[in-house]
């Protein structure tokens, strides 16, 4: 099987169809058409086969969720999302790894009313890059360096359920509850991008970024880019039932501070906002919880156990 | 070193910023402004080491021909260039590699005038993902799909000249003249994307393509999304004094038809336009050559020599 009819057989026809794509898959490049008064939004992540999923992971979830960590970059910049662009490259054309790769694909594009309007298929290594593409109003997009001493901070959902679900496809740990298992394996394979947190989020959060490297190493950034220091309550730490039920505590603290792939957002939000905040965060349906404060110190990340500062040490997942 | 020293290091600070980034690498995805009126123009391509360059490639070249390949397909398009996401897999974080790769990129950044605004880093196998984005006015942008009988066909530079590279390079062929052999490497590894042609193309040419599998592999889109036949004229196909001097003339015919990697354009002219071709041309310095002419004959390619019609076979270079 040739690229041209990779292309046509399993991509071109089973995307979403949106009306601001002018051309789609089929030329040199595709043709788009961003609305007057938004900012055009890019992010780029790649997963690579041994270093991001087992090789012999399902094509179709390994489609969702190179899809998902994208539109989790967009959702942290409060974008809306729009388009595509995918780059494939495969040992070899197996007509049944596309079929299933493609219908994760189409199921994303359908699910999000985003459209895959291009990209690459290439013989080599299993990797898959790719490029998202959606809009914000500039003035209200979500950035890492605008938040203030005193903003307190918030995480969406559960921390760490997608480190303990890597620890079980690994055989690293057990745990005794087959459904706290699923859970697990379901929050590591199938991360919720918080689209509608992000737009709920403009005009309301100063600082936003998605969690996906854990929480220490991802606030860091904001820290740093906001020239800010931080105190996280170690006890506020929002965990799962399947966490509390299968781990001990100083481990789920772990798994919440350190273990990646968990695509929910942190922000911070000012003392001023919270109210509107509720009201803004009831509309999504989606748990948060605050879990500290920005203050002063600048780039220091200070911990408490019940209001007790505590020494913790750890660094998040690192690419090298 | 990290992922994200690896950024701030090597890419941050290099690329040539532009006043339409509001908000560039370092944040969760980037954020431009399109000029109102223009189209979105989206492309994205890959290079795996082993399949698209030597594993042991300049990584400075590298850099260089993923940039210039993707700008060729922005070039097909008539699209003017803007920004640049970048992925890169590698198998650790060599820092002379990554310093000359960088420097590739910063290069291209500045000769073009655009800006890289993200990226990812991952350890992986060597491959290396760009997609480039650019704008049109819409109505102007260069299709596969505008061809019309009785249009002429022509290309731009000189045909084959990277695929002699090519052979070169593999130890497959030799040439005589050292400089010849020079000019085909230089041909493969810095192919020159046909910006200025592109764009002055704009309201004259019914299609477009750009040349990257090889002439018949290309041309054979246009005849498929126009529905057109085409005529070739092989006595009329642009060879460099190299090819000339090199290669006798009928494997010269079957570099400039089959081997890949020219990114020269080819378009599709009426003959009403013919004359303001030229003059738009001419402001291009470009060499362009017309060798053939589109006809009716639903996607049937026909080749002639000296005004005979000969059978010729071949199909192009193929991914898988």
């Amino acid at each position: 099987m040739k690229e041209f009819s990779i292309i046509d057989t399993f991509f071109k026809q089973q995307s979403h169809q949106r009306k601001d794509v002018l051309l789609g898959i089929g030329d040199d490049a595709a043709l788009t058409l961003v609305p007057a008064g938004q900012a055009l939004v890019t992010t780029t992540d790649t997963l690579i086969a041994g270093v991001h999923f087992l090789p012999d992971a399902e094509p179709r979830t390994i489609a969702r969720k190179a899809v998902a960590v994208n539109l989790s970059d967009l959702a942290a910049m409060g974008a809306e999302p729009a388009w595509l662009s995918l780059s494939i490259s495969l040992p070899a054309a197996d007509e049944a790894w596309l079929g299933a790769f493609s219908a994760g694909i189409a199921e994303m594009t359908q699910f999000y009313s985003i459209q895959l309007i291009g990209g690459d298929t290439v013989q080599g290594p299993l990797a898959v890059t790719i490029t998202a593409q959606g809009f914000v109003p500039p003035e209200q997009a979500l950035l890492r360096s605008k938040g203030k001493p005193g903003d307190f901070i918030y995480v969406t959902g559960t921390l760490g359920d997608a480190g303990l679900g890597l620890d079980l496809l690994l055989n690293k740990t057990t745990v005794r509850n087959p459904e706290h298992a699923q859970f697990a394996l379901n929050r590591l394979h199938n991360p919720t991008p918080r689209l509608l947190v992000g737009t709920s989020l403009r005009r309301l959060a100063n600082a936003c970024i998605d969690l996906s490297d854990g929480l220490i190493s991802d606030i860091r950034h904001i820290l740093q880019a906001s020239n800010c220091g931080a105190m996280i309550n170690l006890d506020k730490l929002p965990l799962s039932l399947a966490m509390r039920e299968s781990v001990e505590p100083q481990r789920a603290v772990n798994y919440a501070l350190s273990a990646g792939d968990d695509y929910e957002l942190l922000f911070t939000v000012s003392d001023e906002q919270k109210g509107k905040l509720e009201i803004a965060m009831a509309n999504t349906n989606v748990c948060f919880t605050c879990i500290g404060q920005l203050n002063g110190m600048g780039n220091k990340l200070e911990f408490r156990l019940n209001n007790n500062v505590i020494d913790y040490q750890s660094t998040g997942y690192q690419h090298f």
